[in-house]
């Protein structure tokens, strides 16, 4: 049956074939990284992998920036050709983000759990792991980290950035942050704005994770107990949203496993489904990690004084693509129109698209042949 | 703060005053309610109200059908005034289930939790509450009891039922069982079939009460824990359906309770109230009863065999009135629409109104004036 992501299309270009994920301390105890709240982190060690080649004149930097659970694994593969990084159908030879001509840097973001420090890393201060004692995080700071890796590998200027969701967000923020570094720029799916109902949606998924009792406050690293329940039925949660009405209803409608007899078990095969969503992230994923993550978009408001963000970018010369899908139910277009509108106000140059694709918020991971094309075609046309 | 109702409108009619729930044994071990599973259940007492009084024919008996977390407390109050029951904008001497004609009879559910038997009952093989042992049970089981409680109050025929969401199956399961028992049937937001992505939503509810260990496998009665965690997350997610996103938009924003600074506690309005709402209906509610009423709706599919359903209805008398909110996420109109199209095709008069309302599918339960207008027009009309 049908455990395979939704979607469909045309895959295009090659692959950047075997890569690897690589870990560089940026910070120390001694020299810690410095939070937008003042508070300091050390040591602070980030995950990341690159595609492609980067230019004598570092010219040709691209970042990618991923989503809520993404990691630095976005393209290639790690052995086993068959199973490849999440963004794998955006970057390669050949691809919209083309790894023949650019750079690519994906790394894992600060608070996450696949290489970069964040709350299952252990603490200097008492060696072991931080939870909830991690610092809260603003989008400047996962900003802010990727650009000290940047620095690190010699790269000053960003040819480009893409990110989806959370991953705009942040290129969002790096914008108003350091406004006409980046040349040019890609959201899919992003918000500048949470919804009422969109921090509902998260504030469920946390209050089970948090109310699970073998979250123990964060602390149940090492305790051979985690909050499994809570992080499995916050993700099933989740999957709902990222997925169409019209996409469940293609793939599952209402198709039974069993006899039709009701039982509480799995009967409908859109259990099956939501079930094996839920019980395959608990292999690659920390619960304390979705709470930071999560938190961070919440508060996610770059345009609250709407004439100071215009003020701040009246003379960046950075290029915008914005994409947004017509079924994507969890940031819908609306949200990618308001980027788009305050974007236009401070003169910049926006291309806002929204792409016809039944499979919903999840479409910018899916191989979306217009989508892919429009990025393609706005990348390449430089 | 704003724990209150979301919705307003202006309110009418006077109201039934002082009630009280009664209970009636339909059902002894001896003589056991026969489920259409074949299974039998007994003893089997139903919890009820009744507002109006019967006229010496039985001519004027009126049913209303609880929703999933409904009860048989539908109308007045229970000693004091400011409390009243949960369709009290509908019920009462005026209002337009008006109690000055009708005979109105509302019970609370087989399977549920404020006093008809249900999974928290003790059952007679054990004495122990039943727990997962309680029979499964579909729609015309429910229809089946509170029939046999009409029949315990000496009615035969209903001047007309009405039911909300749940409710409304209920109503629509009657009249196919029954064709021609009611004379007056009005379907609030209701469905005759539930989407992949209604029952993902009730899947990962259920999923939130059964993965709570403290749910013991159904048998936590009496053993000083209960599945509180799960069942609460389950009505915090279940409640970001039951609104729109603009009626939380509306009233909560991104309106915060702290001083910007972010924490993992309570800092927005919108977190408040959920878990404000998900805490209250710890209160009330059975975690069982949950399982049981949701996994009803899952398998209610009345239409499957369409033309069957349409032969059943062509004799039937029955005038139907369907009103579905255009705020209404979790039953949009689109399933009002499926029905009425149905009912249509066995010549049945059916008048189908959507009501604009920002409420979303808890607008049923508001006093929105266009539709307690409506409701009114077409029971007032016979």
């Amino acid at each position: 049956m049908t455990h395979q992501a939704l979607g469909a299309g045309v895959e295009r270009g090659g692959s950047v074939g075997l890569v690897e994920t690589r870990s560089v301390r940026l910070f120390t105890e001694e020299r810690p990284f410095v939070l937008a709240s003042g508070e300091t982190l050390g040591p602070l060690d980030v995950a990341y992998e690159t595609y492609g080649t980067l230019a004598p004149d570092a010219s040709n930097a691209f970042v990618v920036c991923h989503a809520l659970t993404g990691d630095a694994h976005a393209a290639g593969h790690h052995g086993d050709p068959e199973h490849v990084g999440w963004w794998d159908t955006m970057i390669g030879p050949g691809k919209p983000v083309d790894t023949n001509r650019l750079f690519v840097v994906s790394s894992n973001l600060l608070g996450g759990c696949k290489g970069t420090t964040g709350p299952s890393s252990p603490d200097p201060r008492s060696d072991r792991p931080y939870g909830l004692r991690f610092p809260l995080t603003t989008m400047s700071d996962l900003v802010e980290v990727q650009r000290a890796l940047l620095r690190h590998l010699g790269v000053r200027r960003l040819q480009g950035a893409i990110g989806g969701s959370l991953g705009g967000m942040q290129v969002l923020q790096w914008e108003l942050d350091h406004p006409g570094e980046i040349d040019d720029a890609v959201l899919v799916c992003a918000s500048a704005r949470l919804t009422a109902q969109n921090i509902a949606l998260s504030a469920v998924a946390r209050a089970s994770i948090m109310k699970d009792e073998h979250w123990a406050g964060g602390d149940y690293y090492g305790s051979g107990s985690r909050p499994d329940v809570g992080l499995s039925v916050a993700r099933m949660l989740a999957h709902i949203t990222y997925v169409s009405e019209e996409a469940l209803q293609t793939k599952f409608g209402r198709e039974q496993r069993g006899d039709g007899r009701p039982t509480f078990g799995i009967d409908f095969e859109v259990e099956s489904y939501l079930e094996h969503q839920g019980q395959k992230f608990l292999e690659r994923f920390d619960a304390n990690t979705y709470l930071y993550l999560s938190r961070v978009m919440d508060y996610f408001d770059p345009f609250a004084d709407e004439a100071a963000a215009i003020r701040r970018l009246l003379d960046s010369r950075t290029r915008w693509l914005l994409v947004s899908f017509d079924s994507d139910w969890r940031f819908p277009t609306s949200h990618s129109t308001q980027i788009a509108r305050v974007l236009r106000a401070a003169g910049r140059d926006v291309t806002h698209r929204e792409i016809s694709s039944p499979w919903g918020h999840d479409s910018f991971l899916l191989p979306v042949a217009e989508y892919l094309d429009l990025v393609d075609d706005f990348l390449g046309g430089r």
